[in-house]
């Protein structure tokens, strides 16, 4: 008996202090609230940053994480919550989403987001969008207004402006440094190299889950994709069960990474699966995905999730990822492994 | 101990019951080659068909059944026997797929079709190409010629091309009876009607899983969406754990109803969850889904799929759906619940 205590307890430190990395943190009870977000996952490191651009980051993740807790602390819907957090990452253009998206080959910026509410397991999402200025909100019109889930290219434009949503020319979305990118990508590619895992061509999605008091979970995802992208390519940010999934039964996941993977193995939705039913928690089921079934195959990426009692988990196969989360009297904001 | 054998035998004699019904078909062993097919399910009934009609029907889908168990006879692959099948139920203008896709809004045909490998749980998908004869060629030349799982409209059709996949023009998918259809539901919609229940309005989407004699599963999946849709509206069939799915250690998966439950719900990757972390037979996994989750919510439609033992299900939660499957010295057509 004495022996078996003691295993226990040891299990209980070394899983204690595997959520003190900033990658799994745990509630015993259900808070009142919880967010997180993540900024895109990929070759970030300490070595290529200079401190203001590290400066820069975290403050425009706290900008947004204070948006979003500000929502969920007053009471507000989870809903507006992530919708709110990512229109401060969209319209940053430290990230590939919104304003600062990737350039596609033809030198143009397609955008995809999508969104899913957990209490009523249904959800919105737009892709190839070039002229709505926040994509979040076009996808929050496909599933608060339309009956269906996925709207494309000149339609879900036509739907958004329909809406009432922000269009802009395609230009607001151009950015030198994305545009430099573009150069690099396609120098590379004239010259024969192989630029799928070229560091440039993709990540930096954003997206942001939130539970709010009503214990509802939803999760969001916008992206401008891949650079140089071709043939209006979409990835896994606007599908549902890959790039996003919210169920108020098990949890609310945004993915970030080389989205076709994401997309074969329905990423977001397997973390639920393996919750409902295996069993798993939260942290099981994204440590399983993302360093399993991902990795095993060559998928780099992560994802943010949370569950209903608030359990969070900010997991990646990357050198780094941008991210960060708020519980009441919780903060943290990392962008590389060791934060 | 007897009466436990005799609840056994009880069990067995009512499971074998269940697989005459034609829509669980069970493999002892390992079979050297199955294929199912699907032309879609929706309001399907007796009552509203003629003979000939009935005849059309169940020779086309013997037609396209014959010419995919032809191809696994002879020890081809399974790919081929899908794409090559679903060419021939994409050439029909009995089916919404192909020749006889539904009209959208604006009066075109935008057509949708992915296919997965189970080998490599990889897969290609296009979404709303208006110029590609046979769609399902399209995304199998996504799935073996690029880095790419999902190309839309234009992108995807100007990839179509240059991979030499046939282009017609977009009236060649026209049919007078598709025409009829989008008047009547245009009808109903300037009445103020609620179409989405309008038994014109959806459904007759073609799909396929195949399984070779090297044990390897693929599914593959094409239609016209929905009648009268608008904003280039996208549903389940081109996306990969949605409308198709295939994993040669579970199933392979092909959808056709309602697509936005399909996309919510991810229909077809969450079959092959649940026989995965649940255990579930392929037959469980399908009953739950189409009769639980699905018709619980409101999402109406079916699958077909199989599993790599060669056991066949082909489950719907309508009036009826166009099926049928091919095993070594067995065979099956049917349209409505009593076949």
């Amino acid at each position: 008996m004495r022996q078996s205590t003691f295993i226990v307890i040891a299990i209980s430190l070394l899983l204690s202090m595997s959520c003190n990395s900033g990658k799994h943190v745990k509630s015993d009870e259900r808070v009142s609230y919880a967010i997180v977000i993540h900024g895109g996952a990929g070759t970030i490191k300490k070595e290529h940053m200079t401190p203001e651009k590290e400066k820069a980051y975290r403050a425009k993740l706290n900008e947004a994480l204070d948006r979003g807790e500000a929502i969920l602390k007053g009471g507000g819907l989870a809903i507006d919550a992530v919708v709110e957090t990512i229109k401060i990452l969209e319209n940053s253009p430290l990230f590939n989403a919104g304003k600062g998206a990737v350039f596609t080959a033809d030198g143009t910026n397609e955008l995809d987001a999508s969104i899913m509410n957990g209490e009523d397991t249904n959800g919105g999402a737009v892709a190839g969008v070039k002229t709505v200025k926040n994509p979040i909100t076009a996808a929050r019109a496909v599933y608060e207004k339309s009956n269906h889930v996925l709207l494309t290219g000149n339609g879900a434009e036509a739907f958004a402006q329909k809406e009432g949503c922000e269009i802009v020319d395609n230009t607001y979305f151009n950015t030198e440094s994305r545009l430099r990118a573009l150069e690099r990508v396609q120098a590379k590619e004239s010259q024969g190299s192989v630029i799928l895992n070229h560091p440039d061509s993709k990540f930096g999605t954003v997206g942001c889950v939130a539970l709010d008091r009503n214990g509802n979970i939803v999760a969001g995802t916008s992206t401008g994709g891949m650079t140089n992208k071709k043939f209006n390519r979409v990835g896994d940010s606007p599908i549902l069960g890959a790039g996003t999934y919210a169920d108020n039964t098990t949890c609310g996941v945004s993915s970030t990474g080389h989205g076709e993977f994401f997309i074969r193995y329905a990423v977001a939705y397997d973390i639920a699966a393996r919750m409902a039913y295996k069993g798993s928690t939260l942290e099981e089921a994204v440590d399983d995905v993302i360093h399993g079934t991902l990795k095993e195959r060559g998928g780099s990426g992560g994802v943010v999730a949370l569950d209903r009692k608030g359990n969070i988990s900010m997991e990646f196969n990357t050198e780094g990822m941008y991210r960060g989360y708020r519980k009441p009297n919780e903060q943290f904001v990392g962008l590389y492994k060791n934060e």
